[in-house]
Protein backbone atom coordinates (compact mmCIF):
# COMPACT_ATOMS: atom_id res chain seq x y z
CA UNK A 1 0.00 0.00 0.00
CA UNK A 2 1.53 3.36 -1.01
CA UNK A 3 1.07 6.19 1.05
CA UNK A 4 -0.40 9.26 -0.90
CA UNK A 5 0.33 11.42 1.69
CA UNK A 6 3.90 11.89 1.70
CA UNK A 7 5.50 14.52 -0.80
CA UNK A 8 6.95 13.48 -4.02
CA UNK A 9 10.05 15.30 -3.15
CA UNK A 10 10.48 13.45 -0.04
CA UNK A 11 10.09 9.96 -2.35
CA UNK A 12 12.37 11.32 -4.58
CA UNK A 13 14.93 11.44 -1.71
CA UNK A 14 15.02 8.19 -0.83
CA UNK A 15 16.53 6.34 -3.96
CA UNK A 16 19.78 8.47 -2.76
CA UNK A 17 19.49 7.44 1.01
CA UNK A 18 19.14 4.01 -0.60
CA UNK A 19 22.03 3.98 -3.12
CA UNK A 20 24.19 5.85 -0.09
CA UNK A 21 23.45 3.02 2.72
CA UNK A 22 24.79 0.65 -0.11
CA UNK A 23 28.07 2.01 -0.78
CA UNK A 24 28.38 2.22 3.15
CA UNK A 25 27.72 -1.75 3.43
CA UNK A 26 29.81 -2.10 0.31
CA UNK A 27 32.86 -0.32 2.85
CA UNK A 28 32.28 -3.01 5.03
CA UNK A 29 30.35 -0.87 7.47
CA UNK A 30 27.39 -1.94 9.74
CA UNK A 31 25.73 1.39 11.40
CA UNK A 32 25.78 4.52 9.92
CA UNK A 33 24.00 8.18 10.91
CA UNK A 34 22.19 10.82 9.56
CA UNK A 35 25.38 12.75 9.84
CA UNK A 36 27.30 10.49 7.91
CA UNK A 37 24.41 10.23 5.30
CA UNK A 38 24.17 13.95 5.19
CA UNK A 39 27.93 14.89 4.50
CA UNK A 40 27.68 11.75 1.64
CA UNK A 41 24.57 13.19 0.12
CA UNK A 42 24.83 17.09 1.10
CA UNK A 43 21.50 16.90 2.58
CA UNK A 44 21.05 17.81 6.22
CA UNK A 45 21.08 15.49 9.33
CA UNK A 46 17.86 16.99 10.33
CA UNK A 47 16.28 16.66 7.23
CA UNK A 48 17.42 12.95 6.51
CA UNK A 49 15.42 12.43 10.11
CA UNK A 50 12.68 14.34 8.81
CA UNK A 51 12.16 12.08 5.83
CA UNK A 52 12.88 8.77 7.80
CA UNK A 53 10.34 9.45 10.65
CA UNK A 54 7.69 8.98 7.95
CA UNK A 55 7.80 5.81 7.36
CA UNK A 56 8.79 5.07 11.08
CA UNK A 57 11.25 4.45 13.38
CA UNK A 58 14.56 3.11 11.98
CA UNK A 59 17.20 4.86 14.32
CA UNK A 60 18.61 4.07 17.82
CA UNK A 61 20.27 7.13 19.46
CA UNK A 62 23.60 6.29 20.00
CA UNK A 63 24.34 3.32 17.54
CA UNK A 64 22.20 5.09 14.71
CA UNK A 65 21.33 3.37 11.90
CA UNK A 66 21.57 -0.54 11.04
CA UNK A 67 22.25 -0.19 7.85
CA UNK A 68 21.33 -3.29 5.85
CA UNK A 69 17.94 -3.17 7.98
CA UNK A 70 17.47 0.30 6.80
CA UNK A 71 18.29 -0.72 3.38
CA UNK A 72 15.61 -3.64 3.22
CA UNK A 73 13.06 -0.89 4.92
CA UNK A 74 13.95 1.38 2.53
CA UNK A 75 13.52 -1.18 -0.35
CA UNK A 76 10.24 -2.39 0.65
CA UNK A 77 8.80 1.31 0.95
CA UNK A 78 10.04 2.09 -3.14
CA UNK A 79 8.72 -1.01 -3.71
CA UNK A 80 12.08 -2.48 -4.89
CA UNK A 81 12.45 -5.12 -3.03
CA UNK A 82 11.54 -7.28 -6.39
CA UNK A 83 12.73 -6.96 -9.67
CA UNK A 84 10.65 -5.42 -12.14
CA UNK A 85 11.06 -5.73 -15.89
CA UNK A 86 11.51 -3.35 -18.03
CA UNK A 87 11.05 -2.92 -21.87
CA UNK A 88 13.19 -0.56 -23.15
CA UNK A 89 12.46 0.99 -26.45
CA UNK A 90 15.00 2.25 -28.94
CA UNK A 91 18.38 0.43 -29.68
CA UNK A 92 20.54 3.28 -30.90
CA UNK A 93 24.03 4.11 -28.92
CA UNK A 94 21.73 4.99 -26.10
CA UNK A 95 19.55 2.49 -25.79
CA UNK A 96 22.52 -0.18 -25.96
CA UNK A 97 24.64 1.67 -23.70
CA UNK A 98 21.51 1.21 -21.02
CA UNK A 99 21.11 -2.57 -22.63
CA UNK A 100 24.88 -3.16 -20.92
CA UNK A 101 24.54 -0.91 -18.01
CA UNK A 102 25.98 -2.80 -15.14
CA UNK A 103 24.07 -0.44 -12.32
CA UNK A 104 20.69 -1.91 -12.58
CA UNK A 105 21.84 -5.38 -10.85
CA UNK A 106 20.01 -5.56 -7.21
CA UNK A 107 18.30 -2.25 -7.42
CA UNK A 108 15.40 -3.29 -8.34
CA UNK A 109 15.22 -3.37 -12.08
CA UNK A 110 15.78 -5.61 -15.03
CA UNK A 111 15.98 -4.79 -18.76
CA UNK A 112 13.75 -8.08 -19.96
CA UNK A 113 12.95 -6.81 -23.16
CA UNK A 114 14.25 -4.55 -26.18
CA UNK A 115 11.99 -3.04 -28.74
CA UNK A 116 13.05 -1.22 -31.89
CA UNK A 117 11.28 -0.37 -35.41
CA UNK A 118 14.57 -0.28 -37.61
CA UNK A 119 14.84 -3.89 -39.96
CA UNK A 120 18.52 -3.36 -39.29
CA UNK A 121 18.42 -3.68 -35.46
CA UNK A 122 15.24 -5.98 -35.01
CA UNK A 123 16.65 -9.56 -34.89
CA UNK A 124 20.77 -8.60 -33.33
CA UNK A 125 21.69 -9.92 -29.86
CA UNK A 126 22.68 -7.16 -27.19
CA UNK A 127 24.10 -9.15 -24.20
CA UNK A 128 21.85 -11.51 -23.99
CA UNK A 129 18.77 -10.27 -25.53
CA UNK A 130 17.21 -10.71 -29.22
CA UNK A 131 15.81 -7.20 -30.32
CA UNK A 132 11.99 -7.40 -31.30
CA UNK A 133 10.19 -5.56 -33.63
CA UNK A 134 8.41 -2.52 -32.22
CA UNK A 135 5.04 -3.71 -34.20
CA UNK A 136 4.68 -6.50 -31.85
CA UNK A 137 5.76 -4.13 -28.99
CA UNK A 138 1.93 -3.51 -27.52
CA UNK A 139 1.21 -7.11 -27.30
CA UNK A 140 4.33 -8.46 -26.17
CA UNK A 141 4.41 -6.16 -22.69
CA UNK A 142 0.46 -6.62 -22.12
CA UNK A 143 1.20 -10.58 -21.91
CA UNK A 144 4.46 -10.03 -19.72
CA UNK A 145 2.35 -8.06 -17.82
CA UNK A 146 5.71 -5.36 -17.75
CA UNK A 147 4.62 -1.96 -15.98
CA UNK A 148 8.17 -0.19 -16.83
CA UNK A 149 9.59 0.99 -19.47
CA UNK A 150 12.34 3.52 -20.62
CA UNK A 151 12.08 5.36 -24.07
CA UNK A 152 15.34 5.99 -25.64
CA UNK A 153 13.75 7.01 -29.61
CA UNK A 154 14.21 9.95 -31.25
CA UNK A 155 12.58 12.86 -29.98
CA UNK A 156 9.94 12.97 -32.77
CA UNK A 157 8.74 8.96 -32.33
CA UNK A 158 8.99 9.22 -28.44
CA UNK A 159 5.20 10.32 -28.36
CA UNK A 160 3.85 7.96 -30.48
CA UNK A 161 5.29 5.28 -28.61
CA UNK A 162 4.47 6.27 -25.27
CA UNK A 163 1.06 6.24 -26.42
CA UNK A 164 1.02 2.59 -27.37
CA UNK A 165 2.97 1.92 -23.95
CA UNK A 166 0.23 3.72 -22.55
CA UNK A 167 -2.30 0.95 -24.27
CA UNK A 168 0.05 -1.67 -23.05
CA UNK A 169 -0.33 -0.64 -19.78
CA UNK A 170 2.89 0.02 -18.74
CA UNK A 171 2.80 2.82 -15.75
CA UNK A 172 6.32 4.37 -15.58
CA UNK A 173 7.84 5.82 -17.86
CA UNK A 174 11.74 6.93 -18.03
CA UNK A 175 12.03 9.45 -20.95
CA UNK A 176 15.49 10.16 -22.68
CA UNK A 177 14.05 11.18 -25.60
CA UNK A 178 14.22 15.08 -25.39
CA UNK A 179 10.29 16.04 -25.67
CA UNK A 180 7.90 16.71 -22.82
CA UNK A 181 5.34 13.46 -23.11
CA UNK A 182 1.78 14.03 -22.72
CA UNK A 183 0.32 10.93 -20.86
CA UNK A 184 -2.95 10.40 -18.93
CA UNK A 185 -3.26 11.13 -15.18
CA UNK A 186 -1.76 8.35 -13.23
CA UNK A 187 0.98 7.54 -15.51
CA UNK A 188 4.49 8.42 -14.10
CA UNK A 189 6.94 10.32 -16.51
CA UNK A 190 10.60 10.95 -15.69
CA UNK A 191 13.08 12.53 -17.82
CA UNK A 192 16.92 12.00 -18.47
CA UNK A 193 17.87 14.71 -20.58
CA UNK A 194 21.43 15.96 -20.15
CA UNK A 195 21.16 19.58 -21.32
CA UNK A 196 18.39 20.23 -19.03
CA UNK A 197 21.07 19.51 -16.26
CA UNK A 198 23.67 21.18 -17.98
CA UNK A 199 21.91 24.27 -18.38
CA UNK A 200 20.39 24.13 -14.57
CA UNK A 201 24.46 24.32 -13.54
CA UNK A 202 25.76 27.00 -15.82
CA UNK A 203 22.97 29.76 -14.52
CA UNK A 204 25.48 30.08 -11.50
CA UNK A 205 28.84 30.16 -13.45
CA UNK A 206 30.27 33.35 -15.17
CA UNK A 207 29.85 33.32 -18.50
CA UNK A 208 33.08 32.05 -20.79
CA UNK A 209 35.44 34.18 -21.98
CA UNK B 1 25.26 38.61 -13.01
CA UNK B 2 23.55 35.72 -11.37
CA UNK B 3 20.63 36.17 -8.93
CA UNK B 4 21.23 34.20 -5.85
CA UNK B 5 18.29 35.14 -4.11
CA UNK B 6 16.12 32.73 -6.92
CA UNK B 7 15.12 29.53 -5.43
CA UNK B 8 17.02 26.59 -7.22
CA UNK B 9 13.83 24.74 -8.08
CA UNK B 10 12.71 27.88 -10.12
CA UNK B 11 15.80 28.12 -12.33
CA UNK B 12 15.79 23.70 -12.39
CA UNK B 13 12.23 24.48 -14.09
CA UNK B 14 13.45 27.28 -16.75
CA UNK B 15 15.41 25.04 -18.94
CA UNK B 16 11.96 22.72 -19.37
CA UNK B 17 10.39 25.93 -20.00
CA UNK B 18 13.22 26.44 -22.50
CA UNK B 19 12.85 23.36 -24.10
CA UNK B 20 8.94 23.36 -24.54
CA UNK B 21 9.00 27.06 -26.49
CA UNK B 22 11.87 25.77 -28.85
CA UNK B 23 9.39 22.94 -29.31
CA UNK B 24 6.41 25.29 -29.65
CA UNK B 25 8.70 27.66 -32.14
CA UNK B 26 9.61 24.34 -34.41
CA UNK B 27 6.31 23.74 -34.81
CA UNK B 28 5.90 27.19 -36.48
CA UNK B 29 3.67 29.01 -34.15
CA UNK B 30 4.87 32.73 -32.89
CA UNK B 31 3.57 33.25 -29.74
CA UNK B 32 2.25 30.87 -27.11
CA UNK B 33 0.40 31.10 -23.43
CA UNK B 34 1.27 29.97 -19.73
CA UNK B 35 -1.90 28.24 -20.14
CA UNK B 36 -0.16 25.96 -23.40
CA UNK B 37 3.43 25.87 -22.04
CA UNK B 38 1.77 24.92 -18.87
CA UNK B 39 -0.57 21.84 -20.49
CA UNK B 40 2.53 20.59 -22.84
CA UNK B 41 4.68 20.82 -19.24
CA UNK B 42 2.48 19.52 -16.42
CA UNK B 43 3.34 22.55 -14.51
CA UNK B 44 0.34 25.18 -13.31
CA UNK B 45 -0.17 28.59 -15.67
CA UNK B 46 0.09 30.06 -13.04
CA UNK B 47 3.43 28.57 -11.62
CA UNK B 48 5.25 29.41 -14.56
CA UNK B 49 3.98 33.31 -14.95
CA UNK B 50 5.17 33.18 -11.24
CA UNK B 51 8.73 31.79 -12.12
CA UNK B 52 9.21 34.38 -15.00
CA UNK B 53 8.05 37.01 -13.67
CA UNK B 54 10.63 37.07 -11.04
CA UNK B 55 12.99 37.63 -14.62
CA UNK B 56 11.12 40.58 -15.81
CA UNK B 57 7.87 41.26 -17.78
CA UNK B 58 7.71 38.75 -20.48
CA UNK B 59 4.33 38.29 -21.32
CA UNK B 60 1.56 40.78 -22.90
CA UNK B 61 -2.54 40.42 -21.65
CA UNK B 62 -3.88 39.37 -24.73
CA UNK B 63 -1.17 38.18 -27.20
CA UNK B 64 0.82 36.19 -24.36
CA UNK B 65 4.89 35.19 -24.73
CA UNK B 66 6.41 36.17 -27.86
CA UNK B 67 8.09 32.85 -28.43
CA UNK B 68 11.43 33.47 -29.92
CA UNK B 69 11.84 36.78 -27.69
CA UNK B 70 11.19 34.55 -24.66
CA UNK B 71 13.29 31.92 -25.59
CA UNK B 72 16.18 34.81 -26.14
CA UNK B 73 15.49 35.84 -22.62
CA UNK B 74 15.87 32.32 -20.95
CA UNK B 75 18.64 32.00 -22.82
CA UNK B 76 20.60 34.53 -21.55
CA UNK B 77 19.32 34.18 -17.58
CA UNK B 78 20.27 30.74 -18.46
CA UNK B 79 23.65 31.44 -19.77
CA UNK B 80 22.99 29.59 -22.68
CA UNK B 81 23.29 32.23 -25.37
CA UNK B 82 27.37 31.05 -25.67
CA UNK B 83 28.31 27.35 -26.21
CA UNK B 84 29.92 25.86 -23.68
CA UNK B 85 32.69 23.44 -24.10
CA UNK B 86 32.30 20.12 -22.63
CA UNK B 87 35.02 17.27 -21.40
CA UNK B 88 33.35 14.06 -21.56
CA UNK B 89 35.64 11.51 -19.52
CA UNK B 90 34.99 7.82 -19.78
CA UNK B 91 34.03 6.71 -23.34
CA UNK B 92 32.24 3.80 -22.47
CA UNK B 93 29.06 2.64 -23.92
CA UNK B 94 27.47 5.06 -22.55
CA UNK B 95 30.46 8.31 -23.04
CA UNK B 96 29.95 6.93 -26.58
CA UNK B 97 26.29 7.43 -27.02
CA UNK B 98 26.85 11.17 -25.21
CA UNK B 99 29.47 12.04 -27.96
CA UNK B 100 27.37 11.24 -30.54
CA UNK B 101 24.33 12.48 -29.10
CA UNK B 102 22.64 15.14 -31.29
CA UNK B 103 20.76 16.86 -28.01
CA UNK B 104 23.55 19.14 -27.52
CA UNK B 105 23.06 21.46 -30.74
CA UNK B 106 21.97 24.66 -30.12
CA UNK B 107 20.88 24.23 -26.66
CA UNK B 108 24.69 26.02 -25.22
CA UNK B 109 27.12 23.07 -25.36
CA UNK B 110 29.59 21.05 -27.15
CA UNK B 111 31.61 18.49 -26.20
CA UNK B 112 34.99 19.43 -27.30
CA UNK B 113 37.64 17.08 -25.48
CA UNK B 114 36.68 13.42 -24.90
CA UNK B 115 39.15 11.56 -22.44
CA UNK B 116 39.95 8.06 -21.20
CA UNK B 117 42.46 6.23 -19.45
CA UNK B 118 41.63 2.82 -21.31
CA UNK B 119 45.02 2.57 -23.34
CA UNK B 120 42.42 0.81 -26.26
CA UNK B 121 40.59 3.42 -26.37
CA UNK B 122 43.35 6.82 -26.16
CA UNK B 123 43.41 7.55 -30.13
CA UNK B 124 40.69 6.21 -31.34
CA UNK B 125 38.48 8.42 -33.38
CA UNK B 126 35.07 8.88 -31.91
CA UNK B 127 32.99 11.37 -34.79
CA UNK B 128 35.07 14.50 -34.54
CA UNK B 129 37.17 13.81 -31.25
CA UNK B 130 40.32 12.11 -30.61
CA UNK B 131 40.27 10.37 -27.55
CA UNK B 132 42.80 11.90 -25.34
CA UNK B 133 44.95 10.16 -22.60
CA UNK B 134 43.04 10.94 -18.97
CA UNK B 135 46.54 11.59 -17.57
CA UNK B 136 46.83 15.34 -19.62
CA UNK B 137 43.00 15.38 -18.73
CA UNK B 138 44.32 18.39 -15.93
CA UNK B 139 46.33 20.24 -17.71
CA UNK B 140 44.06 20.42 -21.32
CA UNK B 141 41.45 21.42 -19.29
CA UNK B 142 42.96 24.04 -17.83
CA UNK B 143 44.36 25.28 -20.61
CA UNK B 144 41.72 25.27 -23.01
CA UNK B 145 39.82 26.94 -19.92
CA UNK B 146 36.62 24.22 -19.88
CA UNK B 147 34.57 24.95 -17.00
CA UNK B 148 31.95 22.16 -17.26
CA UNK B 149 32.62 18.21 -17.51
CA UNK B 150 30.60 15.13 -17.67
CA UNK B 151 31.60 11.99 -16.18
CA UNK B 152 30.71 8.62 -17.32
CA UNK B 153 33.12 6.48 -15.82
CA UNK B 154 33.17 3.34 -13.87
CA UNK B 155 31.70 4.32 -10.11
CA UNK B 156 35.27 3.71 -8.33
CA UNK B 157 36.62 6.21 -10.76
CA UNK B 158 34.46 8.78 -10.65
CA UNK B 159 35.52 10.24 -7.40
CA UNK B 160 39.37 10.52 -8.58
CA UNK B 161 38.36 11.52 -11.68
CA UNK B 162 36.12 14.28 -10.70
CA UNK B 163 39.24 15.31 -7.61
CA UNK B 164 41.06 15.87 -11.18
CA UNK B 165 38.43 18.27 -12.63
CA UNK B 166 38.10 20.30 -9.63
CA UNK B 167 41.53 20.55 -9.80
CA UNK B 168 41.74 21.58 -13.74
CA UNK B 169 38.85 24.63 -13.01
CA UNK B 170 36.47 22.61 -13.81
CA UNK B 171 32.69 24.34 -12.03
CA UNK B 172 30.32 21.97 -13.35
CA UNK B 173 29.90 17.96 -13.41
CA UNK B 174 27.08 16.26 -14.94
CA UNK B 175 27.79 13.19 -13.74
CA UNK B 176 26.52 9.63 -14.89
CA UNK B 177 28.98 7.42 -12.39
CA UNK B 178 26.34 6.00 -9.82
CA UNK B 179 27.66 7.48 -6.99
CA UNK B 180 27.57 10.68 -4.93
CA UNK B 181 30.76 13.54 -5.85
CA UNK B 182 31.98 15.25 -2.71
CA UNK B 183 33.31 18.43 -4.31
CA UNK B 184 33.83 21.65 -2.66
CA UNK B 185 31.74 24.18 -1.91
CA UNK B 186 30.42 25.96 -5.38
CA UNK B 187 30.49 23.45 -7.19
CA UNK B 188 27.76 22.61 -9.30
CA UNK B 189 26.95 18.58 -9.85
CA UNK B 190 24.05 17.03 -10.86
CA UNK B 191 23.07 13.27 -11.38
CA UNK B 192 22.30 10.67 -13.86
CA UNK B 193 21.54 7.50 -12.74
CA UNK B 194 18.77 5.65 -14.33
CA UNK B 195 17.66 3.48 -11.44
CA UNK B 196 17.05 6.88 -9.22
CA UNK B 197 14.47 7.55 -11.68
CA UNK B 198 13.35 4.52 -11.58
CA UNK B 199 12.93 3.98 -8.07
CA UNK B 200 10.99 6.94 -7.49
CA UNK B 201 8.46 5.97 -10.04
CA UNK B 202 7.75 2.43 -8.83
CA UNK B 203 7.12 3.88 -5.35
CA UNK B 204 3.65 4.79 -6.79
CA UNK B 205 3.08 1.60 -8.53
CA UNK B 206 1.45 -1.45 -7.47
CA UNK B 207 3.61 -4.61 -6.72
CA UNK B 208 4.53 -6.55 -9.94
CA UNK B 209 2.64 -10.11 -9.40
Amino acid sequence: MVRTDIPDIVIGRLPLYLRALNRLQQENLAFTSSHVLGQRLGISSAQIRKDLSLFGEFGKQGTGYHISTLIAELQRILHTDCEWQVALIGVGDLGRALAHYKGFVNRGFRITHLFDNDPAKIGQRIGEFEVLDAAVMEKTIREACIKVAMLSTPGDEAQDVADILVQAGIQAILNYAPITLLVPDGICVQYIDPVIHLQRMVYYLDLPV
